[in-house]
């Protein structure tokens, strides 16, 4: 299977450092070291799809700085972030992020989703939620602490679903309100607490379609960040195929063969559109398109 | 596979009441509604197992309500739990705790583990980490949300991978520190902002063992309510058996056959001693035994 889409990153996370207040310094210091250029929560992209960093004296001096990894190809080189008080990310993609996410290099879209999902939750999360102090950055950029009530805060991740329910080699899609026309993708949705994610694959297509369904069979997954989400894909039984679905949710549902996957993932027309490559959707579509 | 710990549940958790404030009134005004039996986050079971109710009538006047579900096998009966201002639950679990949670009749730790989560979430989240300004309930207790600014906040869960590194026929399992005499088990650690579940497996794993590993395999998951989190466990393939153990994390590490997992998971005397039939690692361990 193609790797999906913002994995295979190439920094060593070194932990070890967030826990090491010399070594952190010694690191933030390093002449060698590297700052993500990022305009608006966007990266710069390179012909060759590589990010474009710049030096760490380039960083304002508001910037709080977050160790996004080391280059252990490279002599551990450090490589940073910068948050910088009242930074805050747009709704939603702009167009020109949107363009450059099947640019990438291999590895590289890793290293901006985590840049961003950081930074992203930094700038909603000055407060402590336990207590309403203000809080500060820790561990490296990987956490914040209220120095008022002593909460420990760690980046959220939001575990997602995302689902085909298949019967009798057909597949079903749903398409969102408002989106592209003819796009049509994998049911999806937030895990909630108390349940496992065979479990929220069940629930989630109850909801959207009415369809029962058992036997899920996890594929792959992928982080996703916008802002901060865990996609996890899987496969689904259904019992039957009538469908019910809420409008809310979904503008309308299809069942979709085998073959008419196939056709539209290898670029041909058929009945939706693909999902973009760097989508985990995509990834799903096509193990399930190529399984027997 | 024995379904995991924490799972089944039985009541339709009725999402579409979150969005109708018409009617979840009329189910908080049921008079067949039920409110989950809870003392200082704790359940009461009956000798069955089965989870014990009061009536509505038996909250105290300054409670909130979360609607946990209905109950479709009974006429939709609600089933709520209730947020009590300035509830908190204790550090870790007591020792009447532990020795309950082998005792629940199918299903009933599950409703017991969404109650605790989202109650628990409620307690450490009265403010708004955007702002800093108090929240309220809101979505049926699902939610909270800021009349400041707007914000609204949903109940973390916190993705967790644990996991086998297994090498020509032996598993890598850990103790970590303060762990009870001779108890081993599954690696473990959260899942991190930019990474694939597949990714912080091999990074978890190299980090706290020094092992490199590929080839990472889904099993299971659950939900593990203490106090949110998300368990995905997970079998890799280590390149080779030689340890590096990462002491902040591990007390120790061990190489165990697949005959000696079998024998420690029927209850005879091993190497170690086997995790609790709750716990998702021992789902994990019983799927690796079990294989070829």
């Amino acid at each position: 299977m193609r790797a999906p889409g913002f994995t295979g990153g190439l920094l060593d996370r070194a932990d070890y450092l967030r826990h090491d207040d010399i070594g952190l310094a010694a690191a933030q210091g390093d002449w060698r070291g590297r700052l993500l250029k990022l305009e608006n929560f966007e990266p710069e992209l390179a012909a060759d799809g590589l990010l474009s960093w710049t030096s760490m004296a380039d960083a304002p001096e508001s910037a709080e700085l977050v160790l996004l990894g080391l280059d252990t190809a490279n002599g551990n080189r450090p490589h940073f972030a910068a948050y910088i008080p009242g930074m805050r990310a747009p709704p939603g993609r702009s167009m020109r992020l949107f363009g450059l996410l099947d640019q990438f290099a291999p590895g590289e879209a890793a290293t901006y989703a985590a840049a961003r999902s950081v930074l992203d939750w930094h700038s909603r999360h000055q407060f402590c939620a336990n207590c309403g102090a203000q809080t500060r950055m820790f561990r490296a950029g990987w956490g914040r602490k209220c120095d008022s009530c002593h909460a420990e805060h760690f980046p959220r991740v939001d575990p997602v679903v995302i689902m085909i329910a298949e019967h009798e080699g057909r597949a079903l899609l749903g398409r969102g309100p408002g989106w592209p026309v003819g796009r049509y993708s994998a049911l999806a949705g937030f895990l909630e607490p108390g349940e496992s994610m065979e479990e929220a694959v069940a629930r989630e297509i109850f909801e959207e379609a009415g369809v029962r369904v058992s036997g899920v069979r996890y594929i792959a997954s992928q982080p996703w960040p916008f802002p901060s989400s865990l996609m996890m894909a899987c496969v689904a039984v259904a019992e039957d195929d009538a469908l019910t679905i809420d409008t809310n949710e979904l503008e309308d549902a299809i069942w979709v063969s085998r073959a008419d996957v196939q056709s539209v993932l290898s670029g041909e027309p058929g009945p939706f559109l693909a999902p973009p490559p760097y989508a985990i959707a995509f990834n799903l579509l096509t193990a399930w398109a190529n399984a027997a």
